[in-house]
């Protein structure tokens, strides 16, 4: 019962076999082989234009080198103030932008008020030297709550950065789960809304390690490629990388777990839901699941070998939690097998 | 007959195969699963001394955040002017650095010269506010061009970084093919000769992506931890990096590999040296062999299906070199095959 | 009736006839003559214990330098969200600091909230690499606007630096004015409080350019030397900054200008209080004065040559102003003229 | 006898009471007053187009800031080993473009040469993500060795320039002293040769703390001015800057000063030139002068009252330099007395 988070579970067979084939043989390195071609292609179709795909190392890199792309002297991007690029990436971001600021903006369940931004950004107009200059917007989908924006929250924010002409980036760590939780297209989720850059990742969903940075302008590849190295982020043997995602995006695999992880997150958001000593906290949306709980509830759940974890309260859920409630996150993935769900489910039950 | 880089080849079935052992059940992210920590203590045995290891996911990664950890304002490492660091490395070290100086020094075969590096760093005292800081020196073992440092050769290097209390790093790509060219053990070739970082390289000699940071002053190593996770090299799923070294380092695997790679590098000198038409330009320590042909031999080389590049005259080579001569480079790697020298050698001895 | 910016006024007479005295004759260059040392003496004097003393350009160099100066990878420091150094340094603290992050923290009237501080900080606790890590505090004595920490206040928050283990900062562009507002000594309003890097400024209080960074701890001195002019802020013929230091420090210049510009600011504060039309916003203890008033009457004040700025909003006033309210601000300096104050209150006192 | 340096010097009676001048009143800050747009006007003049004028607080700033603006990821800009930038500025140039790289080339007397200029720029061609991208080329008018760029051999560089698409920047610290030298105008000498950016200094030659970046290119200005915000080097009470310029560009003062400052360099070297016991190192250009000279006389020259420097030795100087030589440099001003080289002459002779 492993709800602690989906980058605790490993590669979904079809990953790992696939990096199994991929380990023979010669081929040329640095992303100019074969298969980083046909991968690259892949993504064309996938998002039904032509798009410049960078692999990197982590999801932090593909958030940092995106964002380090738009920058200017005196830059400043706005993202939520939960989001995982303030909160849980070290200082990246402005690290590999060479300084530029991180401006948190607040917004209900993680996700961006569009009048908050829309005023925070205004701030900064008209041309005004001492206050620095707006960059980018970026917003998280799914975000680090588990919800999703919905097309037209997307659009608002779209509209928000169309207007001062500022780059809009979506960290897409759990991209396939927001997708199939919209149910639309990976196009209509993305540039058909205006988003300029994507970090697409494919390692909490099944992959060890692929991430990628999708630029939606092939103009702006030229500079990124030396963005990428000069941030020590381009693989040697980036074959491994492509034959990951090569796998990933055939047949459907990327859809198909998702939509199991998304599904053992609807199962585990019923038992909270039905639940007399535990309360959900809000409806999940993607593949996480925050339920409050008294502290002997969680105490007997994780003597019964369930492993979750307390979350640090957010800053701004004042309106949803009650002072003294304990927040507590479950995280499902491609390895959650149902039959741990239902143990859980009893359990918690057991406890009323 | 593949000769192009060591990054052409793929990963070895030891690497292969315990990837594939890895990728099922759970296990905790980012560097804290049994598996990262049953690795760490393999270093501790290998290097026979309690280490600092930091898996990051490129070996550009590694220099530049070894150098990067002893940063001051002002800083200025020396490297030699033909050093992976400065030639290939897109800036990187220096970017990571928060821009300190890479100051290249000349020496024979891409060795720095201790005459010249004493002078160099002698140039920045005393204290001058103008002039900047000394702060590291980074040697490469094996170097770019297939030499090794000899161990009196170090320790020349290392003294005057004692002297001017300075940092010694040691670029391992290839520390391997070094430690058996020397049959020393890890410990005689690093920090009982001084060198305070390492970065170690298990990529090039047979795994997929395997690199580490080792500190052999664990004391530095609460900060690095920060160091590699504001330059977004922490992996989520560390434990498929874990994997490849605790595949790597046993058995002796990673021995074996590079011992393979340099035998097949002595063949392949063999054959230049015999050859009438091409000439061997220095003599090969690691698996790397460098070779002058006429572009016509060159031509009915590659035209026989033999992969190699034509390599960059270095700066400093004008004592080995003529003007008019072109420099071939060929490497070899665990997957060099025999045969694949072989046929190499006899189709090079047909043409005389 | 200037009343736009301390920076609108020009150069006390006695600093404009210390830089003539100052010109003629040969001087050591870059901080190393007879005047900067006599300065750096009488620096010790005034903080009754030996300090380091740096001039630099800017007051925007001296924060950012003391900043940078603290600086660890993930490195985030406190600052009141209205503060100068994040809302009109244009990201210099975070660049010169090579990405170090900006956090900013509410609190009254521009004054840190030392409970909300004490949180902040404490999310960050304990290690934890993804958040990074806390590095320091800095505060504005007197503030953005024109109010001032009490010795109790600063006692607050230094008790949170101490605990956490981060340097304090005090921007002390209006140093002057926040000290004959307290009635304190120098000693007394930094480094006994726990204080341990000041910018000093004496731009705004009466000379053309003459700020400095304070280092409490003259340890730090050494590598400050190398921040200060890898930032480009060391001075070749810092005589010229010395000789307007010089003049500043001597005799109570620098008490007695800002006694006379605080003392400007209360007649103005008097005059809004008096005032059927205007409103005034907070009690004043410095030299800076914000009144609320209608469109009309700023219109006319306007129009009668009274030179003002309307102030934006600042974010975390709602308590304080209606929604409707338009503030403005109004600066006095040593420059400030007693019969300008007379005729502006007159020329208020006529509206009603 | 004082020929330590230029920046030994204090202010020219022209430029100490324009500062005078400009004490009283009120005028708007951060270069937005009458004064300031006065001087942009003159500058326009100076270089017989727009122009755009950036003050900035050190030689050291406006280099750096220069070479900042032209910066792409994995930048490397080109410039004399012996420059300014490169010995001289702590890292600054580096620091302040965001760890862009500078690359020394060798050239005789501190020129660079313009085919190895070529050639190493060469080694960065084609696209190469490893190596990293040119972005600008910097030289020195008048170099720190006292000699001047012909017109021809900037046009040299300035081809190479434009046929790589990089930007030239030249570092006019001695500007006024170059200019004079060749007898030219300000625009023969920088755009209409092809140079794209200079640093305009004049605190060597008698202004106090006058230097500005030059534009020549007005359509880079809009960030420009966020590059100098964000490096803390906007000036509040820029009118100071201003008045120095002012009366700097007036009257041919500024050309006047330089002219003497080069007369008395002219009437060392001929002492030197007439010396038995010293040799003149080379032919002087501009304000300094460099000779050798046993130790016994440097010891009688200085105990006699001279002061001057003993001269590090270049690097690239062994064609010029015999092993044992010790160099000594001479550097005049506007403030160097005709009687006080005339005594040093006498000196000198004296020893023979």
């Amino acid at each position: 019962m492993i709800f602690a988070s989906d980058n605790w579970a490993g590669a979904h067979p079809a990953i790992s076999s696939a990096l199994a084939d991929a380990a023979g043989g010669y081929d040329p390195a640095y992303g100019t082989g074969e298969l980083d071609r046909k991968v690259a292609a892949r993504f064309n179709e996938i998002f039904e234009r032509e798009v410049a795909v960078f692999f990197v190392a982590t999801g932090t890199a593909a958030n940092s080198l995106a964002l380090a792309s738009t920058t200017k002297p005196g830059a400043i991007s706005f993202c939520h103030r939960e989001a995982h690029v303030i909160e849980d990436e070290c200082g990246a971001p402005e690290y590999l932008s060479g300084g530029a600021r991180l401006r948190p903006v607040d917004g209900r369940l993680s996700k961006i008020d569009p009048g908050l931004l829309a005023d925070e950004i205004a701030r900064l107009q008209p041309y005004n030297v001492h206050g620095g200059q707006a960059s980018a917007i970026t917003i998280t989908q799914a975000t680090e709550v588990g919800t999703v924006y919905s097309l037209q929250e997307i659009d608002a924010i779209s509209s928000i950065a169309r207007r001062h002409a500022v780059s809009l980036h979506m960290d897409g760590a759990r991209f396939a789960n927001a997708l199939v939780s919209l149910g639309v297209t990976p196009a209509e989720m993305t540039w058909r809304r205006g988003v300029d850059m994507l970090s697409f990742g494919g390692t909490k969903n099944g992959c060890w390690c692929a991430e990628a940075v999708v630029l939606f302008d092939p103009a702006a590849a030229k500079d990124f490629a030396f963005y990428r190295k000069r941030a020590a982020q381009l693989f040697s043997k980036s074959r491994f990388v492509a034959a990951q995602f090569d796998a990933y995006l055939r047949d459907d695999v990327w859809l198909d777990t998702a939509r199991h992880a998304n599904a053992m997150a609807q199962n585990l958001a019923a038992a909270f839901a039905a639940s007399a000593e535990a309360r959900l906290a809000w409806t999940p949306q993607a593949n996480e699941v925050f339920a409050t709980m008294p502290a002997a509830t969680i105490g007997r759940l994780k003597a019964a070998g369930a492993v979750f974890y307390d979350w640090r309260r957010p800053q701004s859920f004042d309106d949803i939690l009650a002072p003294d409630e304990t927040l507590c996150r479950f995280v499902t993935s491609f390895a959650t097998k149902p039959d741990d769900v239902q143990r859980f489910s009893a359990l918690l039950s057991q406890s009323n």
